[in-house]
């Protein structure tokens, strides 16, 4: 059997997949899979099942991330793949979950060919990547990479408020410090795209070079507020009319400056929200993401040079994370090998593989999301275009590991 | 002494304001008296008090509205003035009561003068104008008027489920039906313009004209929700972007309408309202005031071909309703025997007297409002205004008692 031509199973993948969307199924066909739920602890038991059936290691470390180790031939540095279980509330079966059961398939299929690697293979399971329950997303690898910190993640509460550190110590799954994930030769992450560009231009894979980086302004205009019916036009000054013509400023400008440029004003209110009242105040967010941070600064000129007056204040900001260019072209060669159309793009959505990148030579694979959909329960990704990714995979982690 | 130059006395008027302004002052001067609250039967009580004090009878009717009467040397209909002693939330010291402490200063003048009417005068409280308890406004007016159903407003309740019929019973304010507002030769209501007309324009005295005629929708637009990184701009179909276009159309085609036409976008909400999603729906209301029925239906007609896919729901109309011809010129020749500068004018906000002009002869008379604000703590109108006000009142009141 020639290297190359080796496949995943692609019955097996779809019905794994479809195992693992029992564990917090919602009634139209999504999941809520909160991070350490019931339903997260119960996809983790069978998940750690899955990998011991195949002799591998399950290693629990301090934030509650697994690693389920196959050894490899030689004593090096392993290449780890994986993604999280987790998942907002009303998700989908897709979104990280895929990238897990993509590394049981990969290794599935190495062990059943009897092709034992030269370097071991993790798959990584990494905790709370959506921050759907605590605050903030991405919080196992950002302690990890040292962007949190742990006692702050430790106290974090949900809703009910329950810490962070209490849910993990209850799971079950609060493992020892020294199995974090250390040294790695690479971490690749296959993941839905959760954007429409590869359906739309009918490619099956996205080499991920990076991680957009981002601004996030709120911006507050003012106006005076006065009874909506004795103030004549000529004599008002309305926040919301105030609100509208800055918003056509700022489409108009930021729609000149590039193409890939993204910005959306997804949160507005307007107050006092009376429909007999002239708005007195209109709050909305603007944020914007870019690969390139010279784009990025000129958004910021746009809106310190607005023509109202308005406040601008910065919410926050992310630098674009640039992924490692060996392992974005391993990924891009197992692609060719496999002979699937591809396309090299930006993630504008944030991932774990964003923090873990800055200690280890990190890649990201893309399979498209049908019509961009995800984190609602109608994200879908066709079963013969996960195969594709996890084929990718496949033969990433193979290379890699040699 | 010329009965032309009869005045109020100016000093008593403004202590008389001051005094009701107690009953629920708040801490930055302004005042809270909602219907039927304590501090509105403190203020009741007070307001019996002082007509008894004049020789008036007070009555009550089965809306708990207060009619204190001073006897005319004729057996005729009354000539009729007053206005509400309730007020909204955090709301000012004029709105309502100047109506109710005129017709006392009015009365005052009179019976110190010896100064015995021909028709009787009553000085009315109507019961909840502001619907700020207990939805809707101008409730008590609207039963009087049959406009409203007694029995539904019974039930109607306030947000700590008290019904309005409960409240009404406890007050001790629930009279007997015979008493209502019937058969009068006038009624004539003095308020603050709350808008900024008068106050721009230099000007003393509005003889109201109408209370104007208006109509309100909702309109909802519809985008698609996506990830607000993910998606390009070119992919997109942002609500909020459909929103601000529609925005612009709608003040652009009403901007061109007529300059007396009034149009406000009070209310507006974002859906899901999340920075960093693009907004899949956006719902905002359109109301717009005008006397000319014509104008309103040109503004129906905007809102049934806006250009872009909208669903536009009506949620209300009123028509304009016109005052007395004969009282409004009573009002304005008292007006110019005062030597007030004046202008005929018309309401934008709804009052108690365009239900009781259903009925009753009406007019009403405005004066100017600071920065044309009420419903406010800042409401504010000179004293000196306020007794030009009650000057014209006494003088139409007088002669229409002849």
């Amino acid at each position: 059997m020639q290297r190359q031509q080796l496949k995943v199973n692609a019955s097996r993948l779809r019905s794994e997949l479809e195992r693992f969307a029992v564990f917090g199924k919602t009634e139209n066909g999504g999941v809520t899979r909160l991070a350490l739920s019931k339903e997260d602890r119960a996809v983790r038991d069978y998940f750690r099942t899955c990998c011991e059936e195949l002799g591998m290691e399950v290693k629990i470390d301090d934030m509650g991330c697994m690693y389920a180790v196959l050894q490899g031939s030689e004593e090096r540095p392993p290449v780890v793949t994986g993604s999280h279980l987790d998942t907002v509330k009303k998700g989908g079966r897709f979104d990280g979950v895929l990238g897990v059961v993509a590394g049981l398939e990969v290794v599935r299929t190495l062990v059943e060919n009897k092709m034992k690697p030269k370097a071991p293979i993790v798959i990584a399971n990494i905790t709370n990547e959506e921050g759907a329950r605590f605050e903030p997303s991405m919080m196992a690898s950002g302690v990890l990479s040292g962007k949190f910190n742990k006692a702050e993640m430790l106290q974090k509460r949900d809703i009910s408020g329950i810490t962070f550190g209490e849910a993990l110590h209850e799971s079950g799954y609060e493992g020892d410090i020294r199995n974090r994930l250390a040294e790695a030769e690479a971490f690749v992450e296959l993941h839905i795209e959760q954007g429409p560009i590869l359906e739309q231009e009918g490619l099956s894979i996205g080499v991920v070079e990076c991680v957009v980086g981002m601004v996030c302004y709120e911006l507050t205009v003012w106006g005076d507020s006065n009874h909506a019916g004795t103030t004549p036009m000529r004599m008002r000054k309305d926040a919301l009319f105030v609100a509208n013509d800055l918003m056509q400023e700022i489409r108009t400008k930021l729609g000149r400056i590039d193409q890939d440029l993204v910005f959306t004003m997804g949160r507005m209110n307007v107050y006092p929200n009376i429909h007999t009242v002239i708005p007195n105040k209109v709050i909305f967010t603007l944020e914007a993401r870019h690969k390139d941070p010279a784009i990025i600064k000129q958004v910021e000129d746009v809106i310190a040079g607005l023509h109202v007056e308005v406040e601008a204040r910065k919410l926050w900001s992310r630098d674009t994370v640039w992924f490692d260019k060996d392992v974005c072209n391993a990924v891009q060669q197992a692609t060719e090998s496999c002979g699937y159309s591809y396309k090299r793009m930006v993630s504008g959505a944030g991932h774990d593989a964003q923090f873990l990148a800055s200690y280890v030579p990190t890649a990201m694979i893309f399979v498209p999301s049908v019509n961009g959909k995800s984190h609602c329960e109608e994200e879908y990704t066709p079963w013969e275009a996960c195969e594709k990714g996890v084929n990718v995979l496949l033969e990433t982690i193979w290379q890699l590991s040699q």
